[in-house]
């Protein structure tokens, strides 16, 4: 085999430069062993970092930012309960015991952990019509799913999630919350799942329509949308004080549409001769929830269903679920951490605990929300600490306002959760999509076609799989360069493959090089540049001596240039 | 941004050189309608291209490879029908209806249509215990299969299967085979799938092992051990006739040993007072096999089993059948068509027919043997047209043959086939993958492993799984080379990602960036070599503009070099 190094500039400038290799630069001190057990103890429990240096100014920051927070979080908490179809005391359980647990554990300051209408709905997809015990048990397993996942790196599978994919998932995801919503919104009594079952059975209900429900539903929206506005001229205000009442108002408009509608409801409900003409939350038990063990059985009826059935039930949502709240939280943390290093494991591990602990105060699946997190960032968060804030606000909530919880309209809630995802509706990512890739464009409408169709979890997998599909294509049909080149003294056919050769597109490269030989009648030799590969497998190497002996049977010559030092090592042709 | 172009050999070479693109030089002539059906009907029914050109020299050729081949095919069908746990006359009956289709459809004139005891031993791991018809149906359903992979050019697909899962698969096949058939060879009676059953069963029966049987299949197998040795030693001899003889005696080794203990059991049977002492075949039906469509039910004792339970039986068996086959097929092809262009779609559909077609004529799954096609090529085969031969040769053995195939001692079919696969284990490939890919060598024994323990239909899966996560990886986390370089005047970070950047590995990129401008504190700018990237989806380009984003707020700059002119169209940074 003749080779040939190629002097590139990088080669040519080694003796004008110096190169210090990454690794001299961050030297590690050597640790004991009892240092190093300190060490763990100290990433494991992210508190013991920062609560000794606590001080003043990062208190204040700290307690406008979790009361601020806590109060968004009351208003959504009741509303992501009523979307995952549990009674809405569940929502703030969520709340207060993902608050708390993140406080302790967590790296980024401006998470904050609680229910998400993404969590929300694909629980809804794996309990729906499920007893309520499902609902714990997926906080459960999520959560041990979680932290083994962040226990064995296995952080990197989130990344097999892609851009187009995340979108198009949220957009389908928003869609059907929209589309589900309805239904409270106009005082309507209907189950359905996928999006043609729920528009049909909407256009079957929508002759039941409560005025009293659609009135009250489409107020509660034109005021949001009004309070959204607001904060919307705020930057055109130059008074000052008037900018940040303009802000605070638009941070309370959620907590204001319930007190308000609530209040209507309450003084509705004092005067006995008027029925109230639209829909109430169910009634819920005071007080802080309850320590304990989560349940591995559920009752249907009369009829005992076993933690296996359970599982079998939900079965992918025990791989999705924690996927999707671990993109969440990566979402937020890259969001807010430039100029940081994100400890991902960490952050895989305290979001686990948050749902294993808190499956045992009977929280729902929670995860980052972003929207909470961006309010947090705005409000001067300091430390995780606020996150005790936002739990206290919601203990409050729930030892002191329990008893007005039932006069909060099912209409309202509904209001809220419309206003809260519809921006989440993005179709002008699909014509970069087609413009800048195909495959990318592929997958995007796959995973919104089967998310309306067969629902987000069917359209999550699919939008992943075709995703993947990208991949393996190109790692099967990788594109080659390949021409023939005449100078003066020689020919040759220069052959060029692109990215990766792996054991899946070698033998289309022999069998492209074949072909040239063969239409060129075995005149020409050939030369095989490798600048674009880095990395080769064992079948790739055989592949390669293929070629070569193919080449040797009509006395032709393979030339390899530009070949990466490791392969080099590795190509021996005897 | 700014950018730099690479001003590399190959672009200073532009002009001193005449760049001609490939296809300039395959020009297609255009083609009207008729001509263009005709061109169709051509390439599929392949023996409209040689036949009319058919010369004597050819017939000599071809008459003498379809014997010789024919002549192997007989005692290997039996052998393989064995294998398969199905009556030996279903094996020619394979061999006859493969090899005459193939003769009117295939384009590669070394392959031989037929049983193998690769097909044999998988079909067996599907249809282990069920009614016969299963094996039919198999046939049926995995030509389609082929057939439907051809059509819309699927075989890339089989490019899945690495070099080390097949070497691990062929391996772990062989010694599962070679360990069942001791059962035979000691003329013991009991069933077992995986190696562990197998052996413990071999175990608790070996008291009852009849000597009769032990003695006849162990002098078997030494005398195709020793047939095989003359057939080695004939490269020493210089007498031209003697090596001649050496090699049709070798050649006809299983005939040979199938005649000569077939005959002794025949002469045994004679005398009434001698009861034979080894066990022989099941009388089989005379005759040619009758052509009707295949069942698609099966018969349970007096319970019809449907279709779709039989489908549901055999499952992800209608994907891997037919990927082994192709493969067998596409191996064949590489060995012996050096030098020509192989038509893998055609050769697809041809299989495909083999098998469809072949399962009217209750045909097991069929596929191109290795050892037959290797010993048509040495006999001197033309054209496709000695697969007629073969299949006389099958046609007579089922007319004339038949009465005397309930002779046929069980020991020495056993004894043919542990002769036959020894030859496929091969353990000397793990310490090279061991030394060349870490990755390779886990999907290697991976798959030896789970063939051993769980069945050969799990163990190629497993293989083929472990295989796919090596791509996953190294698109998840392709290495960085990543330094800090210092010149007179300059100092900067550079990063070159290895091989391509797709979604799963953009965000790991902006984390190491991220990380090492940390480190140094936020001092030098970046350089980010592209040169190994020559495409992107639109999850990395979306990862590129954060990368630059996140450069922005500390007033460093990204410069871009040896951007692929494609993904330069694709990049704008505003």
């Amino acid at each position: 085999m003749e080779e040939e190094r190629r002097k590139d500039i990088e080669l040519a400038n080694l003796n004008a430069s110096e190169k210090i290799p990454f690794e001299e630069l961050l030297s590690e001190k050597e640790l004991k062993i009892s240092q190093k057990f300190f060490e763990f103890v100290k990433r494991r429990l992210n508190v013991i970092n920062w609560l000794p240096k606590y001080d003043q100014t990062q208190a204040i920051g700290d307690f406008i930012a979790g009361v601020t927070i806590g109060l968004t979080m009351i208003p959504q908490s009741l509303a992501y309960a009523n979307l995952a179809n549990v009674p809405a005391v569940y929502g703030l359980y969520s709340a207060f015991a993902g608050s708390i647990i993140y406080t302790l554990m967590g790296t980024v300051r401006e998470v904050s952990i609680g229910p998400t209408s993404l969590m929300s709905i694909i629980t809804v997809s794996y309990t729906y019509e499920k007893p309520i015990e499902y609902v714990f048990i997926m906080t459960f397993v999520c959560g041990c799913v979680e932290m083994i996942m962040g226990i064995l790196r296995l952080g990197f599978l989130v990344d097999f999630i892609s851009i187009p994919v995340v979108s198009a998932f949220s957009t389908s995801t928003a869609i059907l919350i929209i589309v589900a919503q309805l239904k409270n919104l106009f005082g309507l009594n209907f189950s359905g799942k996928s999006l043609p079952a729920i528009i049909l059975k909407l256009g079957e209900n929508i002759k039941y329509l409560r005025v009293g429900d659609a009135m009250l539903g489409i107020c509660a929206i034109m005021f949001l949308l009004f309070m959204k506005y607001l904060n919307d001229i705020k930057a055109k205000v130059s008074n000052p004080i008037l900018k940040r009442s303009l802000f605070y108002l638009s941070l309370a408009k959620n907590a204001l549409a319930v007190v308000i509608t609530t209040s209507i409801a309450y003084a509705l409900a004092k005067n006995p001769d008027i029925e109230i003409p639209f829909k109430l939350s169910e009634k819920v038990p005071q007080g802080i929830p309850s320590f304990k063990l989560p349940p591995f059985t559920a009752m249907d009826g009369n009829r005992t269903i076993e933690f296996t059935e359970i599982a079998s039930d939900i079965g992918s949502g025990f791989i999705l679920l924690p996927m999707v709240s671990i993109l969440a939280n990566v979402a937020i943390a890259k969001a807010f951490s430039s100029g940081k290093i994100v400890d991902a494991t960490q952050e895989m591990i305290a979001l686990g605990m948050c749902n294993v602990l808190g499956s045992f105060f009977q929280s729902m699946p929670t995860a980052g929300a972003f929207t909470r997190s961006a309010l947090s960032n705005v409000s001067g968060v300091q430390t995780p600490f606020a996150g005790i804030y936002s739990a206290i606000i919601a203990l409050l909530a729930l030892t002191l306002l329990t008893p007005y919880f039932n006069f909060i309209p099912k209409a309202t809630l509904a209001a809220i959760l419309i206003c809260a995802v519809y921006t989440l509706i993005d179709f002008s990512i699909a014509p970069k999509l087609w413009e800048k890739s195909k495959l990318d464009f592929l997958s995007w409408s796959g995973c919104i076609i089967a998310c309306m169709v067969a629902g987000v979890e069917a359209g999550l997998l699919v939008g992943i799989l075709l995703s993947i599909l990208n991949i393996f294509i190109k790692a099967a049909r990788p594109n080659l360069l390949i021409y023939v080149e005449k100078t003066k003294d020689h020919q040759h056919i220069y052959v060029r493959p692109s990215s990766g050769i792996f054991f899946p597109g070698i033998d289309n490269l022999r069998e492209q090089i074949n072909i040239a030989l063969v239409k060129t009648e075995f005149k020409f030799p050939i030369t095989l540049d490798l600048i674009k590969i880095s990395s080769i497998d064992y079948s790739s190497l055989k592949g390669l001596e293929s070629i070569v002996k193919d080449l040797k049977k009509f006395n032709l010559l393979v030339k390899f240039i530009n070949v990466d030092e490791k392969i080099q090592r590795r190509l021996n042709f005897n």
